[in-house]
């Protein structure tokens, strides 16, 4: 996707230097830049440090950590050890055990294997994204109003997206698609990720507060809701970024669709409901504090609630199947009583 | 109610100086300041300038202004000035045209009589305030975990506050109440001011990103909710905060009761219902920048959002009849069934 009118993926190799480079989303939205990864250490500690984030982004990142290593290390020992390394970075990332594994098998015919294994992960990851547009954009219609959660866009993959992909097709179409940013508080990805791309990518929208997403539904001003996914279980089960919950439930109450966009590998069939799944509290900081540029345009974090007052950070929630509409996958358009049919 | 210790009211008189005091709520959280206020000119801008908000409050304050013109004006000409001047500081406050118009109609007698009235509307304030604690106290079981919305709390009015008395009572009775702050975006008046008091006053509470209500409600840990009203039409529509129709929508679900407290004066029978309330849409700037303190304890504005985006922010929204459990009054507990009995 664009960035200053220049195609950016998030993350790429180069298979002359044997270099990653990646957009840092540690500085997004207020800064751009790419920084070069020189071997596998490097990369694998963007991945622990989140300069990348996004499972799609994150597996492609793991491959071409694991090829890096395959370029460096002179033996089984080495290598195995780097793998170690890569996969301690963020261990409950479940799309980067399956990239990193991939590579390791492809490499032990030679080093140009890896890297082709690596670059095939990456291009699977986009080529899944690019599919869930297409079929997503067979949703929506001239001059839609669309509501997303959270950032679900090119930035959490290697392009395209899930949540935004089928909006990029639609805008592509020419069919004019509005979305309502929700700010997505705590940690406001809406505000900074997903406004980000979206201005980038000249797909007219606007940031509201997620107090606002129920005003615009009452006022048969949002045709749809289309947000991403961290896992689906297999029942339908969705669980992601908190607040979807609410976003789910207003949906329903003003007949709205809600769709939740996400590669097929997202279903997790082993796991049954999503009462299994545990949620993670995170440190109240996140939302008693948040991140800004100054008046003289410096980066700085501010205290925003009352001094002395402590706070509570669940990071996700989960949505229960018979809130969604369907599901947009690269395998087409799936309603949440057909998920059986793929088990 | 308690800062530090020490019992204040929002704002109150020196009938010796004919000094107006009142806690400068701009400054709130981060500082905790009295500003004395020597004229009616003072007294005025102080509303204009939101150094005072919240119905009760600003009418309080406006008659304790229209008793100072009463010392220093001294002709009839001079006191409808005062009187036009005070008014036009926040044309859209209902309270403030009652107080200025009952304080007016006092003086003709004399000085004192202006006075006595204006200290008349402030006490009778804090008495409703009162009764809706006593009337909301039934309602609360021991231990119970409230969630509130927005600031509606004492320092909204002269004492006690609306949504928050009947919390405060039950505190004082023992019965261990837990607060849900709703964080409140754009404005952040949950984080910053509810915070603030139950901080103070001490009472249990934690804030949550507006986001994470409806995971708590999914997860049975919300036994009720009550939230303010800036007006209640004449079949039970509340305009509130925005975010209160989500959550109102959100406790239904869930089978919590939803429960909104106001002074009786807050009903407006002259309008029929939510539909004829037009919502005031304000600057993005609130929504796309943030106040706080910064880590050399400075006040600082932050930009939270990608730089070029653009938001939307309707500042209330309409809560149908048919989602409010109650209204908690100074009269007691009115269902909206029953609201036709008070017309």
């Amino acid at each position: 996707m664009k960035i200053n009118n220049t195609h950016y993926r998030t993350v790429w190799y180069d298979t002359a230097k044997h270099v990653v480079s990646m957009i840092d989303q540690i500085k997004l939205p207020f800064e751009f830049e790419i920084v070069e990864l020189k071997n596998y250490k490097e990369t694998a500690e963007a991945i622990r440090n989140m300069t990348v984030r996004g499972a799609g982004a994150i597996g492609a990142t793991a491959g071409f950590a694991m090829a890096q290593a395959f370029v460096s290390c002179s033996n089984t020992d080495e290598l195995k050890a780097a793998k170690a390394f890569i996969e301690a970075t963020r261990p409950t990332a479940v799309n980067l055990f399956y990239a990193t594994q991939k590579v390791f098998e492809a490499g032990q015919k030679g080093v140009g294997d890896a890297i082709e294994m690596a670059q095939n992960i990456a291009d699977e990851d986009a080529e899944f994204c690019r599919l869930i547009g297409e079929h997503g954009n067979q949703l929506i219609q001239k001059d839609n109003k669309i509501l997303t959660h959270c950032n679900a866009g090119w930035l959490a993959f290697v392009d395209y997206g899930s949540a935004l992909s089928p909006i990029y097709a639609a805008h592509k179409a020419g069919k004019n698609p509005f979305v309502y940013v929700d700010e997505t508080r705590p940690r406001g990805q809406g505000a900074r990720l997903t406004a980000f791309e979206l201005f980038h990518n000249e797909v007219e929208h606007r940031v509201i507060a997620d107090n606002a997403a129920g005003f615009y539904m009452s006022k048969k001003q949002v045709d749809m809701v289309i947000t991403g996914a961290d896992r689906i279980t297999a029942n339908g089960d969705v669980a992601n970024k908190i607040g979807t919950l609410e976003k789910a439930i207003l949906a329903r109450e003003f007949d709205i669709p809600f769709y939740v966009a996400a590669p097929f590998s997202t279903f997790d069939f082993d796991t049954s409901c999503g009462d299994d799944i545990i949620i993670e509290e995170r440190g109240d900081e996140e939302l008693l504090c948040h991140e800004g540029l100054d008046e003289k345009n410096n980066l700085c974090t501010i205290r925003m609630a009352s001094p002395g007052s402590k706070g509570l950070n669940p990071a996700f929630d989960v949505t229960p199947a018979k809130y969604i509409t369907a599901f947009i996958t690269d395998r087409g358009i799936i309603k949440p009583s057909e998920l059986k049919n793929y088990r």
